[in-house]
């Protein structure tokens, strides 16, 4: 009997040829979403995209509509003790301090300065925009994306000691280049300044600076000793978050996403703007639960409340991706995932 | 002697092979730009666009770097006798005026219900970009494209008979054709509205929504019956002209462009902003000098006044088009030149 299936064995591999009974290693080999653990959330991606790309299909998609857009802070990267952005504009506080000897006296600046750590765990996206508003105007716009990455490429996180360009989440990365693989545009939506994400997403998600919406501060245009020069003013000329989110991606793209990620209720309209399309859509929200590895919070949380947005999903059937349990490893600095 | 020289051409040809003769005879066939007369100009836009993709060549620009931006009143299609925009708006008006019994004593619809011609002719962009404001405050976004495609294809230009869509240049629409061939970003940038843009560009031009950069109106998302919508308000949320296009430029692209195109004063801060880059730059500026096939006008009109950008141009060596002597043939719908 051994004999004899071995027999067919050999003949079904003489006819379908060997990668036939390799089909599950070479699956593995090729997984496109490695340090995604296997199940409902993952499988409903790779669905999704197949039934997307799949011409003559249902659910096809032409490649110049595949629009997804990301959420960046606690969608991308993390985004605790403090939103990063937040760290670098206190940074650049202290760093112009000595030229603001009002700012002594001053909120936001006087907590920052005093390193008032009640006040400054208080603080939300205005306060960002605020600081980043009031300590960067002035400066032209190539100055400013300098500053932004000699940040990025020197500050460290304090709990893991690691470049904050470095606390991006590995299975995002991958997702983010399995979409383009499939000729999606992938777009971040976030509620970080534009120019301050566009310093570094290029290197580190491989998105193009024309492909970031972001919250912007006012900026002007001059002859600067007879140069044309953008000159970055103290105003707010738009705060990307919330119900600003969709009206962004009008602005920016021009038509809904088929695909949308986010992790607070920040990203809420957003999400129920892309479910809302008239083809498939695929809507993921990342929920911290891991603080093993991370950090777990959700409605109570001052930064990247998720409450409202997370009772949506559930009734709407939404991908909750776990971290705990959908993520095999978080960020790129942890072993590769096999 | 004829014999000796007989003999040395079938050497060449030989040695070279036949294409060296037909060298020019190639040249023409494959010309990327027929409807354009050879000359400077023509000459300066194939030299600019092979020092840039020259590998290894002291000029040469990466694919991702290669963003061109183009004006679209004036540049990519006629204007005269009023921006094709502020038509679309008459009309709008007209449809609309029964709801609006207050417009007959209010400036600018009253001249608009009246055809008063005397105050229909000194209008400007801030005219358009209120009449538009008002005609559209409250329809969706999706609702407002409709509204434009329906015009677009409808209504017709009274001097040509011809739908707008049809009053583009084709030099301009093979030099679209010719950049993207070529690995460039296209952008239009342009004091005309986004959202009315979008309607017809990739259609027209093969530009997609995602590249265009324009005036805007504000808009709010709401849930409207429970579905989730973008309503354009009545306000004006940017005007994207003059010193404001670089502005637009640096907000939506987030490079600054090696080429641009405009034909008016309204572009000369983007072309100064492009000439000024690091690397290689190309500056076009076209010249409406031919009333006979288009419209003559300059420094004089009210529409596309071309004056400081054209004593510039001059000055800085960039590239003056005369519609009249640089272009074979102005619109698509004139016979093809070969």
């Amino acid at each position: 009997m051994m004999e004899r299936m071995f027999g067919i064995v050999l003949l079904i591999a003489a006819v379908f040829g060997a990668p036939f009974f390799f089909h599950s290693y070479s699956r593995a080999a090729e997984d496109p979403l490695p340090s995604w653990q296997d199940g409902p959330v993952k499988q409903g991606i790779l669905d999704f995209v197949k039934g997307v790309t799949t011409k003559g299909g249902s659910d096809y998609v032409p490649p110049a509509e595949r629009v997804a857009t990301f959420d960046n802070d606690g969608t991308l990267w993390s985004e605790q003790p403090l939103y990063f952005q937040l760290q670098f504009a206190l940074d650049r506080v202290k760093a112009l301090a000595p030229e603001h000897p009002e700012w002594k006296e001053q909120e936001p600046f006087r907590a920052v300065l005093e390193g008032d750590k009640a006040a400054l765990g208080k603080m939300g996206m205005e306060d960002l925009v605020a600081l980043v508003s009031a300590t960067h105007a002035g400066v032209t716009e190539a100055e400013f994306a300098r500053i932004v990455k000699d940040w990025v490429t020197t500050a460290k996180h304090p709990r893991f000691n690691r470049l904050y360009g470095e606390l991006t989440f590995a299975p995002m990365v991958e997702l983010l280049d399995y979409l383009r693989a499939n000729d999606f545009q992938v777009w971040i939506c976030s509620g970080g300044g534009i120019d301050f994400m566009r310093a570094f997403v290029e290197e580190v998600y491989g998105v193009p600076p024309e492909n970031v919406i972001g919250s912007s501060g006012k900026s002007h245009f001059e002859l600067r000793d007879g140069r044309p020069v953008l000159v970055k003013d103290a105003g707010i000329a738009n705060v990307n978050d919330k119900e600003t989110k969709p009206v962004g991606i009008s602005l920016h793209v021009g038509r809904r996403p088929v695909l949308a990620a986010g992790n607070s209720d920040g990203d809420l309209a957003m999400l129920q703007y892309t479910d809302d399309g008239e083809g498939p859509a695929l809507m993921l929200l990342v929920h911290h639960d891991d603080a093993e590895r991370e950090w777990a919070y959700d409605k109570e949380s001052h930064i990247g409340r998720l409450d409202k947005a997370l009772v949506e999903a559930k009734a709407r059937g939404w991908s909750v991706v776990s971290m705990k349990n959908d993520w095999r490893r978080v960020y790129g600095f942890e072993a590769p995932c096999k």
